[in-house]
């Protein structure tokens, strides 16, 4: 199965994102959390949709991605999920059942919904949540995804830091068990750590034993308010920068052969 | 060394990344090549910059970034850098001398630059080897990163491909070395490649014993005019998918424990 689009249109991105369509479902990233890091594209859809989903994970935390939205809005109703933030699985998949099956009743009703996520639609979101309890209720040409700007892109551009270049190899992922953390700074050339929260003492102990310390960077709620950079792990106490830290290790170079 | 940033001027941006400044040199991600995924920041800097240099790879090749900006373009000076796409670090390193020097003098007399380039200046980006051959000539105050939406999200928003969620690992890496490849198919959930060139026929090699070929997507030049999206790698023909290719390869899935 091959697809391909040409023309003026491919150039200028698909028609059915130019504005928001009757019954189609967007899943819309917002980037990290300035304003004008969304896309030109996001910005359409956000303008012109009929309904704005945006999630947050507990009732009075203020919804970030709401903040991002806000300013755009004008006839387009606005629903907030409040979602569980436990890890549970059952209780995860009820709450955003729920959800899906608000989507797919005003989608047949021939509205347009756009799903907003922090970062990324695909990496690491709540949009994941939401299209496994829509399943195949809807046409897939009916969905589409906008890519946001995630918060390692944000993170990197915060700390002038290149993530990769010529033969580099990256791993993103969550620090959550040592021993994928440890087995990781020894396959690529730049390791990014995500979901850090009460681990960042255990991962500076590890970078420390390896003698990369001085190659790690910190940015907490990059582009949010509140924004830490730190540029010397060992300066810092671990524990308070919570949950929306991301490090990155530069460990080494792997030039051109 | 931390730094913050708080109040209204934290959530809309730094200062310095509204509009350009005299004297400062901004790194600019245009994003994969549609014009709409540019960033509202992007469009800012590039809409009151006084010089945009855009690089291209030879001469014949029409510049893709060029596309994206020239609807922008106003009174801002553009020169295009055509720099040598041989893998020959010494007449890289020159070409880029001769542009690094041309940013100073013009930030030296007060104008502001912009160097633009597809996708995130900080994945496998030109501005690495501008940035090496500037390096202490421009105070770090001076130079601004602007992310911009990678061919990786590009590639997974056009597939419908979520790339983590929960506890999952990405490996992002060029298909150079097949050992290395083969190694990051045990460490990581999603394996994405970039400049798949003449070895994807290998690669679709490694993936057929591994029995991963139906897990694999590609798209190549996403975004661009001639974009091809393609869901079954064994109905394809490797080597005339080229540079702009990007493969991914959904591996698994780590739950939450």
């Amino acid at each position: 199965m091959s697809e391909e689009r040409n023309g003026p249109e491919a150039i200028n991105g698909l028609e059915a994102t130019k504005t928001a369509l009757p019954g189609h479902l967007y899943l819309v990233g917002v980037g990290p959390g300035a304003p004008d890091l969304l896309t030109l594209r996001a910005l359409k859809i956000l303008e012109s949709v009929d309904l704005i989903i945006a999630p947050r994970s507990s009732a009075s935390e203020a919804s970030l991605v709401l903040g991002i939205v806000r300013p755009h809005l004008r006839h387009q109703e606005v629903i907030e999920h409040i979602y569980p933030m436990a890890r549970d699985r059952e209780q995860t998949a009820r709450s955003w059942r729920r959800m899906a099956d608000l989507c797919v009743e005003r989608l047949r009703t021939g509205q347009s919904v756009a799903h907003v996520t922090l970062g990324d639609p695909l990496i690491y979101s709540t949009c994941t949540y939401l299209m496994e309890e829509i399943g195949e209720r809807i046409e897939p040409s009916q969905i589409h995804f906008v890519s946001g700007i995630s918060a390692m892109q944000a993170a990197a551009a915060l700390l002038d830091q290149t993530l990769l270049t010529q033969n580099d190899r990256l791993m993103l992922m969550p620090a959550d068990d040592m021993d994928a953390v440890a087995a990781a700074l020894d396959q690529c050339e730049t390791l990014v750590l995500y979901k850090i929260a009460h681990r960042l003492d255990t991962v500076i102990e590890l970078l420390r034993q390896r003698d990369l310390l001085q190659d790690a960077r910190l940015v907490s709620h990059a582009e949010q308010p509140g924004e830490r950079i730190i540029r010397a792990l060992d300066e810092i106490e671990g524990g308070r920068l919570g949950y929306m830290s991301v490090l990155i290790v530069r460990i080494g170079h792997r030039d051109w052969k």
